[in-house]
Parts: C-alpha cells; sequence; structure tokens
C-alpha cells in the first residue's frame, strides 16, 4: 500500500478524506477538548458523550444523543465520535464532520438533525483522536463484533472477533476519566461486560493507579435503517443493565435523557449478562420463526397451497400467533444472520456450559441456505441449464424499501446464477452503488431491461415492485418470460395475466399457482 | 365383558346410563325426527344440525349452534348430538340429555345454556341414532382423529388413527340427505376433505344413486377449555373453506349464524387442504416456540440468569416479539402433542411429499420430553436417590385454572418418580378425579399435605398456586424440604424467605436464584 493511498479515505460514494497525521490529531484534540469544555462551561447537567464507532449504529445514536435536550430545551450533551484513522473508516469521520451521516438513509429527519447539530449547534464533531476518551463523562461503545460462521457446524467452530472489540476496550481503558461510564451497546457474546470488559479495563485503571471500582452497563440499541432509523433509536424500548447498582443508576439516568421513556419506559434488568442474552435471544426468536416457515413453504408448495393466505388468516389470531412469518427470500442485515452465534459461542468459551441450541443453530443453517430454493425454481424453469441466460433481479437490500445490503441474500443468488454461468442483472430503486457486488451490472429502468432479460426474479418486497404496472412489464417483453416471485409481489390475477402472456410463473410458497395457471391453461 | 355391563356408560364423575338397545334406538330415532320437524315446521330458515362426536368440541359446539338465534331472537336450529352406544362413548349423551356438559368445566356460560337449551327450550337433543344423520342440514364432524406418536423417530413412523375417523364419515354418507352440508371440524391431515372425505361419500352417495355433487367445508375450532369455553367457539376468530363455491358458501352462511362475525369476521380460504393445513400450522408454530424458548432455559440456568424476566423484556417490543414464550414445565392437552404430526403424515401418505418438516418434529420431541427436565432438577436435589421420597406435585391440568388433564406432563412426572421409588402425592384444585392416573394419590389440603413430603413440586401456574401464603407454608413444614418451581410461581424474595428456612429452592429457568440465594446465605 503506497504512502499516499494510505492517507486518503473513500467513501462509497467517492468522497475522498486525507487522514490526519499524529500530529495533526493532536491538534484536533486540543481543539475538540476547548469545544468541548467550553459547552460545559457554568451548565452543570452538561456532560461530554463520547461514541466509539461510527458505523449503522454510532453514526446514528451519536446523532441522537446530541439532539438530546433538558427541560429548557438546551442540549444536554457535547458529542464526539470516534473511529480509526484508516483508509476504511476515516470517511465516516470526514462525512460526519461536513454534516452528513455516513449510512444512507432514507430518514429526513435523521439526516436534518445531523447536519444542524454539526455545523448549526455545533455539538456533534467526529474525530480519530483516541485521546477524546480521556474527557467523556459517558463512553457508548458501538464497534462492531462480527462473526466469522455463515453456517452452523459444530461449537468449537464458531469464531468470532473478540480481538478488535477488546482492543476497542483497552483503548478506552487508556485514556477514561476514573469515573465515567462506560455503555456498551454493541451486540455481544452474553457474559461480555463481567468477563471480558470489567476485567480489561479493571486491570488498565489498576496500571494507572484508578482504585475507584468501573462503571459499566449495557444497553442494546434496536436500530432499523429505513424512514424511521433516527426514531428507532428515539422512540423505541430499551432494556438496560448495569454491572452494579451505581452503574445501573448511571445507565438510566443517561438513558432516561436521551430515550422517549414517557411512551416507552425502560426496561431494567439486573444483571449485564441478562441484557447482553435478550438482544440475541430475541434475534434468534426471530430467526428462528423464519426458518420454521420455511419448511411449511416447502410443504405448502408441494401440497398447491398459499401460504402467504394462510399465514394470514393465523395472524387474525392477535396476541398469541400475530408474529408468525410469512414465506420469503432469504435471511440478511447485520443481526440476524450472526446474533445466536454468538450466545453459542459465549455458553461454552465463557461458560464452559456443554449447552447447544440446536433449533436455534439449525435455524441459522436453514436460514443462511434459503436463496438456494429460488434459484432452483428458477433453475428448474429452465431444465436445469442457466448458461447465458439473463437474469433480472429485482432487490438488492435485504429489507423492504430500505438501502441497507449488508449480508443481503441477493448476493447468494447472483453467486449461484454465476456458478451456472447465467448472467445476474440487478435492479434496486434504493441501491445507487452495490459495495458488496460491485461488478455486477446494475439497471435503472426496469421496462428497459425486461427487454434483453430471460427472466426476473423478484427478491424484494420494495413497494416499488409491490405498485409494478405487471401489463405495461409484459408489454415491453420482446418474448414470454420466466418470473419467479419470492416475496408475494404479483397477486393471482396478474399470475393469470403474465401466463396468457406466455410467461412461466413460479412463486415462493405459492404452490396454488400450479392449479390456477393450469387451470387457466385448460380454458 | 358381561352382557350387563356392556349395556351400562359410567360417566368420570360415577353417574351410571343404561345403553339403548337397536329397538330402543328405532324408537328414540322417531321421537327426535318428530320433534325436530315440529321445530323447523312453518319456520322456513330453521335448520336441522347434527354434531357428531360428544368430546371437547362436539359437546360445546352441540350448544353454541343450539344458542343461535335469528335477528327476532328465534332460535335457529334444532340440534342433534350423536356418539357411540358404546361403555366409552354414551355416557356423554346421557349427561347432555340431563342438561349436564359431558366436559368439566369451569364456564358458568356453557353450563347454564346447556341446561336451558336442553331442558327449556328444548332444541339440543343427544342420541346414538346413526339414523338422525338422515335428517340434517348441516352435519358438523367433531370425531377425533388421534395420533398414536408422542415423539417423532421418522416419517415412517406416524401412525394416525384415520380408520375410525372414515368409519364415521361412512356413516354420515349411509345417511345424510343429499343437499346437506357436512362440516369438518376435526383437526385432519392437510387434504383429509378432498381425498378421503369427498371419495367417501362421493362412492356411498353413488350407491345410493344420488348423483348430487356432495358439499363439504372445513373449518377448524379453536376451542380452549376453561372459563371462556363458550365464547371460545362463540366469541373467536374462524377460518373455512369449502370444496367447491356451494360448499364454501354454505359453511359462510351457516357460520355467519354462530359466530359473531362483526368482531370476529370470517377467514376464507380457497382450499380445504389450506384451512386443514392452516390450523396444524398455528398449532406447530406455537409448539416451536415453546421448544425454542426450551434450549435458552437450559442456557439460562448455566448462566445463572431469570429468563422469565429476559422474555418480559423482549415482549415489550409490541407487534413482532410479544409472542415470545415463557420457560416452563411441559406442554399438554389434545392439540398440541399431536398436531404437527398429522402435517407430516399428510405429506408423504396423501400428497408423496418428501418434505421433513425437522424443525417442527424436534420441537414434537422436545416438548414431549421437557418434564425429565424439572425431573432432572428434582433428583440432583436428592443426590440422584429419589428412594421412598415423598415428592407432592402441585397442578395436574396441563393448563393454567382449568381442570382439563387431557397428556398433561404432569403424567410422565409421576411415572419418572415412580421409576426411581419415588412416592409421588397429587394436588389440583380444579381436578377431582385424574382419570389417566387414578391410582396416584391425591391430596386436597396443602399445608396438611407438607408436613409429610419430602419435595414439593410447582408444575402448573394456578392462581391458586400464585396466590400460596408461602410463609404459611413454611410454618407448616416439620423439616427444611425441597421446592421445585417450574412455572415462575415463587418470587425472588419468597425464594430467599424458603431459603433462610433451610429448603432447597430451584427453579426452570431460574439460574439466577443460584447467585441470589448463595449471597443471602452468606450473609
Amino acid at each position: 500500500m503506497s504512502d499516499i493511498y494510505s492517507k486518503i479515505s473513500k467513501s462509497p460514494t467517492g468522497q475522498e478524506y486525507k487522514i490526519p497525521s499524529k500530529d495533526e490529531l493532536e491538534q484536533e484534540y486540543d481543539t475538540i477538548k476547548n469545544s468541548a469544555y467550553d459547552f460545559v462551561k457554568n451548565k452543570k447537567n452538561r456532560k461530554v458523550v463520547i461514541v466509539q464507532g461510527l458505523g449503522f449504529v454510532g453514526s446514528a445514536m451519536a446523532t441522537v444523543v446530541a439532539d438530546a435536550k433538558d427541560e429548557n430545551k438546551e442540549p444536554l450533551y457535547f458529542v464526539i465520535g470516534v473511529d480509526l484513522p484508516t483508509p476504511y473508516a476515516y470517511w465516516k469521520i470526514g462525512m460526519i464532520n461536513d454534516g452528513l451521516c455516513p449510512v444512507v438513509s432514507e430518514d429526513e429527519k435523521l439526516r436534518n438533525k445531523t447536519y444542524n447539530l454539526v455545523k448549526n449547534q455545533k455539538n456533534l464533531i467526529a474525530t480519530a483522536s483516541e485521546r477524546v476518551y480521556g474527557i467523556g463523562d459517558v463512553i457508548i461503545v458501538d464497534v462492531q463484533l462480527d462473526v466469522k460462521n455463515k453456517i452452523f457446524t459444530g461449537v468449537k467452530d464458531i469464531e468470532i472477533s473478540i480481538e478488535g472489540f477488546k482492543k476497542a476496550i483497552e483503548t478506552i481503558g487508556k485514556y477514561m476519566k476514573e469515573d465515567a461510564l462506560v455503555l456498551v451497546e454493541t451486540t455481544v457474546p452474553p457474559g461480555t461486560c463481567k468477563k471480558i470488559v470489567k476485567p480489561i479495563l479493571s486491570k488498565i485503571r489498576k496500571e494507572r493507579d484508578i482504585n475507584k471500582p468501573v462503571r459499566i452497563a449495557h444497553s442494546y440499541e434496536r436500530v432499523m435503517p429505513g424512514k424511521n432509523y433516527f426514531d428507532s433509536i428515539k422512540n423505541f424500548w430499551r432494556t438496560y443493565a448495569g454491572i452494579d447498582n451505581e452503574s445501573e443508576e448511571m445507565a438510566r439516568e443517561f438513558l432516561s435523557t436521551i430515550i422517549n421513556t414517557k411512551n416507552f419506559p425502560l426496561f431494567c434488568l439486573k444483571d449485564t449478562t441478562a441484557s447482553e442474552l435478550a438482544k440475541v435471544l430475541e434475534n434468534s426468536y426471530r430467526a428462528t420463526n423464519i426458518a420454521l416457515i420455511y419448511e411449511w413453504t416447502l410443504l405448502c408448495e408441494q401440497l398447491g397451497l398459499n401460504l402467504f393466505e394462510i399465514t394470514k388468516s393465523i395472524r387474525v389470531r392477535k396476541g398469541t400467533h400475530d408474529n408468525i412469518k410469512d414465506p420469503g427470500f432469504g435471511v440478511g442485515g447485520y443481526c440476524l444472520p450472526k446474533d445466536s452465534f454468538l450466545a453459542q459461542w459465549a455458553a461454552s468459551n465463557l461458560f464452559s456450559s456443554d449447552v447447544v441450541l440446536n433449533i436455534t443453530m439449525e435455524a441459522m443453517n436453514i436460514n443462511h441456505n434459503m436463496p438456494k430454493h429460488t434459484f432452483e425454481l428458477l433453475k428448474n424453469s429452465f431444465n436445469n441449464d442457466l448458461e447465458r441466460k439473463k437474469i433480472l433481479i429485482c432487490g438488492i437490500s435485504y429489507l423492504q424499501d430500505v438501502a441497507d445490503t449488508r449480508n443481503s441474500p441477493t448476493a447468494m443468488l447472483t453467486d449461484l446464477i454465476l456458478d451456472d454461468n447465467g448472467i445476474p442483472i440487478v435492479h434496486d430503486p434504493f441501491v445507487d452503488y452495490w459495495i458488496e457486488r460491485p461488478n455486477i451490472t446494475k439497471v435503472s429502468d426496469i421496462f428497459s431491461a425486461i427487454k434483453e432479460v430471460d427472466a426476473v426474479v423478484f427478491a424484494v418486497p420494495h413497494s416499488f415492485y409491490l405498485n409494478l404496472d405487471i401489463t405495461k412489464l409484459i408489454s415491453k417483453m420482446k418474448h414470454p418470460i420466466t418470473i419467479i416471485d419470492a416475496q408475494n409481489i404479483i397477486s393471482d390475477d396478474k399470475a393469470i395475466e403474465l401466463n396468457k402472456a406466455g410467461c412461466h410463473v413460479k412463486g415462493v410458497g405459492k404452490g396454488h399457482w400450479n392449479t390456477i395457471l393450469k387451470q387457466n391453461h385448460n380454458k
């Protein structure tokens, strides 16, 4: 890596930011410290909050905290976002200091608030200087803790990036004030606060001759990118726990000022391990219910049934059955594909427990492989030969009406098509640049693209596809093509219309199409 | 079996009913027919409804149908409940004709209505005469369809009592009017209406020279025994489907008169197989979520966590996570331990499908074996030696505040204790006579019983136990005993109180007790 290259960090949209040198960071630290002290000076209730890690959670969290106000509508916190001075990370700092959200967001509120807090209110700033941890009253840990596994092959095989996390905690320990609160928001293996964070911080503080007990709390976020990004932090339920009564009280006090606790009262758990486990259990619950429906999807396709109507009929039973999931294309995002592994890893590595979360781990495997089913429906429509077939995949992100492409199941589908010498082409009204698969051809006009392709796969239920004019789509086709609907995009009437136009139509969980399209064909 | 014995049918409460002879049944038929015709005479909208099978569903359904009224508050239906003239079944007929519910019920409404309809309104009657099927406009099938398996050992191993069900349908076919609607309410393998019921009825009707197509619909009940037994039919959501448009319309029309569709609109599925599958899927969803929490229960016990508090914190997230289940003792009742097997059986036996419902079947196995965990907690408290230990199990039924003991997990616990030469003693404020385990000693006063026992297991969260005076319980003990709480009956404070009194206290999903009781002990 050349010296010059390593001094530049490029954002996904192409904006370049110069990474500061050590000397420049020292100067930056002095400036920020002065701004922070100016801000808190003569205002007893004001505090300095550091957010460590400026990804999907940290960057939004920094904005929410900087936006918090006291009863006189005065801002409460001077917020400093911290990330690393590396080409991979520094652009997030650059963007925030430009008043921009580093995460592409459909949430105007988040975008406007971030700009205003940085540029006008001036109590939100970002830096790569580690020394700012030394001026924080509350240090929020939002660094990533990734899992390398995609599927479960055995308890001993789970690999997590705990070293990076430990290093981040060490950095905090090196600089933190003796009475600061370390609030871990990162989704961690249950037991992390007590068995990893506390020993690391206590050891370094001892080396620094700090004898006061360290204050640590855990409170997990439920951030949901999309139109309500900001509100998914501010106006949403929060669970928290402290490693001791003082930590618990400090966390409660802080969270009460940033969360709308009037409508979303805080939930206190009496053990940080419980709070850590709650996060991974709630995502495991979700993941398992998705996996459960997958096996019933296969059954309903073979039995000629419309599973979407069946799950809809069951959800009517409110209070006990309204969380049953629909069939679908696959599972993506940051949390659901990994969180369960953290629990299983913690069981064996932090507690020497022999418990195996069999159903949960099986669910992880099913969910990871789920896009293969859509691929099979596609392949079968071409007599198992996709060679040179052009397949337009509608939807790149992992979720309806958002741009987030992390672990999107569409990536697996494109890979499978490429493996079979087919040609995947993608479309997504929300995604300008597909960072995980930059080389896949991306089209912006579905009606032009339809002229050139052999098949269309609806992979994400974006409103754009739900409102798509199928009649117009048919009129633009040069010849009948294959349509695979993995997300209940196509109504029965439209399926019949496509069928009448000669198209081959298949749908995930839509076994009834076999019958109604055959009936229609026989008419 | 002596001739005299075979002519008597004894109810669980000991009441004896003489089973009528064939001649007597013929006379009975004539009488009932005349009453029915008198009832419908000159009232165009009145119909005769036959309910086949007078168990938990059929007996309550008969009352709900007989209670249905038109806009002028006039009764709509003459209802005839039918069951078999056998010692095993006839007492149900006897009880209904006495104005009594054959199923012990905490629902005063159901009891009062049944009595009033039989004795005063006189449009509800029961009989063993098969010939009454010949006068029914609607014939509701509520016969049992049992599964012999308790655990899943392979697709080919599933055995269901389909022969008894087929015979019941044949009997209907032999007598039914040509334009009657057969409404199947029994939980059946998906595909049953089209692949079993229709062929049987069509064949017999052809033999009877009836050429009109037979009308068949499926609509599954969601009956819940307990205080709202009647309303769990009348005021609850209903899904239905017909084998053709006419059947669908007849079912809709009939159900609209007996269900409170203003508050609980009917849900129409376009395929009887879909309606049949919906029922077993909704119970599989429930069963799987119970099994999922079981593996996290084991984890939380090893990690020293209170899982009840964790699930409570997750349920706060309404709309997406409020159906997550609590830990517990085990799964019972008629539906949850068997319904999933019906889907798996149908897949291979009615559709030659190779789908295996892996997660669902694994859940069945976990749930069946769940009481073994409570047994292990108990056994460990006695150094794995239960010989001559007297164990008081609080709760026999499978559900809170009901008397229903079908497939109650308490049965497995008593068996396990007996196998280990312990002495199980049971208590349940709702159960007078435990039909499945008549030889187990049953006590009625828990405070007397506590003097004689070595351990208490709380197995069912009856309000009685939740309100139990633990301080008084301690005062009645002759010596400290073991308390196993499988249902979150004992608060932390009470656990500490029991611990201070020298009792050994353990709880399912209550890993935190290990810590707080040790702390208390060290004080």
